[in-house]
């Protein structure tokens, strides 16, 4: 018998991954969650059927969404990380010495609970961290209560229907943007520029309304639909193509993130970069 | 009724995409040649199940593959294509006016043929151009027969099995670095760093015993498994980093290529980077 696990990517494309066994299957409070154990990506995590996490490839995406705007930041102290359940950002996060307290605010609390079992090594910081803090919480409830709290705010959402929808919108980013402190960064996954060039666009106009600095910068990501992936960062006073990333980052343990690949992720195709420019009309 | 190409993209994953008509489908006397109608990406060329170019995404590849080496190089005048018989690399080289003769040598007229038919906007070169000369021959041979002729090489295989397979071994670029002028170019498709990083290292590693300068570059395939494809640049004596090539750029259309994502592309995840530094031992 040949199991796959197949994730529709696009009305048109699926991608199918074989399946040795199925480890978890639940249908939540908010989504469907389930683990496989795969041959070419170790253990994988879906939501309501899109691939988010796995072994093999996870730190492309938890490096770049964690290192680039803590290393555009001077001296980031106190970060919030929103959605990322699975614990992967903080894990990035909690790898810089400066910082000294972590907040994660994830919706659903099976994400959080069954990752812990299942993908130890991407949960590692959510367990006996004491800069860690979690938090079983609604992310757009939670910057509306704060101000001026957060060096840097990593919005590590699923994709922009179901629980992250609300993570796209221009009143989000505003409260975002309240929850910073006078320097702070911030910075959101904002999907493929091939399949979703409108969730850039959306994304890309919003925090533009309310950071000065506003960049898109990319990563390949194997497992996410088209491989190229963007992340979106609104900044208040620092450019990130301006940090000085070689002198801060020592010897930080990366296997995708340097600092010439930081700031040569913001050197964008031509046809990404169009997208920014009618974003940001 | 639902019809799908699936390719293979490796023993345990498979990427299937919606097709409306089979355009095209025959054995040739090198390879299994089809084209089909898809929604999601147009008209797509598939040799021996492999995709291989397509209307949507073909221009990244092809960008890349020629105007790296064509503005690494400081004045072009030759340029050679081996395989590409879409002709999608001849049309980006044909787009630098510093060209004065291109040859194309591609084993399978059958794939020169259809790509005429069925890509008319990839192969446009190919025909009435009188600077661009086709030539249905082995490659491997005509590097064999020819000495100080080009400027710049492109070698635009396929995978390395079947008619590809010679074109990924030192004796062949040993032939490319003798067909190449004084301070000539030359640059080879490598695949993905993810699931073909034994191809790369022996490609670099074939590639850095005739060439002095020897680097790897990216880009973003959506098609090419994994998404994430790398190129293996040879030059005598230009490096592709310290290129002038932001002066020389010009108003050359592209839609992928630009003068800094041509410095940034050299710019490679730790991970990649490792694997040109094992080869390069």
């Amino acid at each position: 018998m040949e199991l796959y696990f197949t994730e529709q990517q696009t009305d048109n494309q699926r991608l199918s991954v074989r399946v040795t066994k199925t480890l978890h299957h639940e249908q939540t409070q908010f989504q469907e969650l389930t683990i496989v154990e795969t041959p070419q990506w170790g253990k994988l995590l879906a939501l309501d059927g899109f691939l988010q996490t796995n072994d093999v490839d996870e730190w492309v995406y938890h490096e770049m969404g964690a290192h680039v705007p803590l290393f555009t930041h001077p001296n980031p102290k106190r970060v919030l990380v929103i959605g990322g359940g699975d614990g992967g950002m903080v894990r990035e996060v909690a790898k810089h010495p400066g910082v000294e307290h972590i907040d994660l605010v994830e919706i659903d609390g099976r994400v959080i609970e069954t990752c812990k079992q299942y993908f130890p090594q991407i949960s590692v910081a959510l367990t006996g961290n004491p800069k860690v803090h979690v938090h079983v919480e609604d992310g757009i409830k939670w910057v509306m209560d704060r101000e001026a709290e957060y060096d840097v705010i990593i919005i590590d959402s699923s994709e922009p229907v179901g629980p992250g929808e609300g993570l796209f919108t221009a009143e989000f980013y505003a409260n975002v943007y309240k929850c910073l402190t006078g320097d702070g960064v911030m910075v959101a996954q904002t999907e493929s520029p091939w399949t979703n060039a409108h969730v850039i666009k959306r994304a890309f106009g919003g925090i533009s309304k309310s950071f000065p600095i506003t960049r898109l910068y990319t990563c390949a990501v194997p497992t996410y639909p088209t491989g190229l992936w963007s992340f979106t960062l609104g900044s208040k006073v620092h450019d990130p193509v301006d940090a000085d990333v070689h002198a801060r980052f020592g010897d930080l343990p990366t296997k995708y993130y340097t600092p010439n690949l930081h700031l040569a992720a913001f050197q964008l195709p031509r046809f990404v970069q169009q997208i920014t420019e009618e974003a940001a009309k």
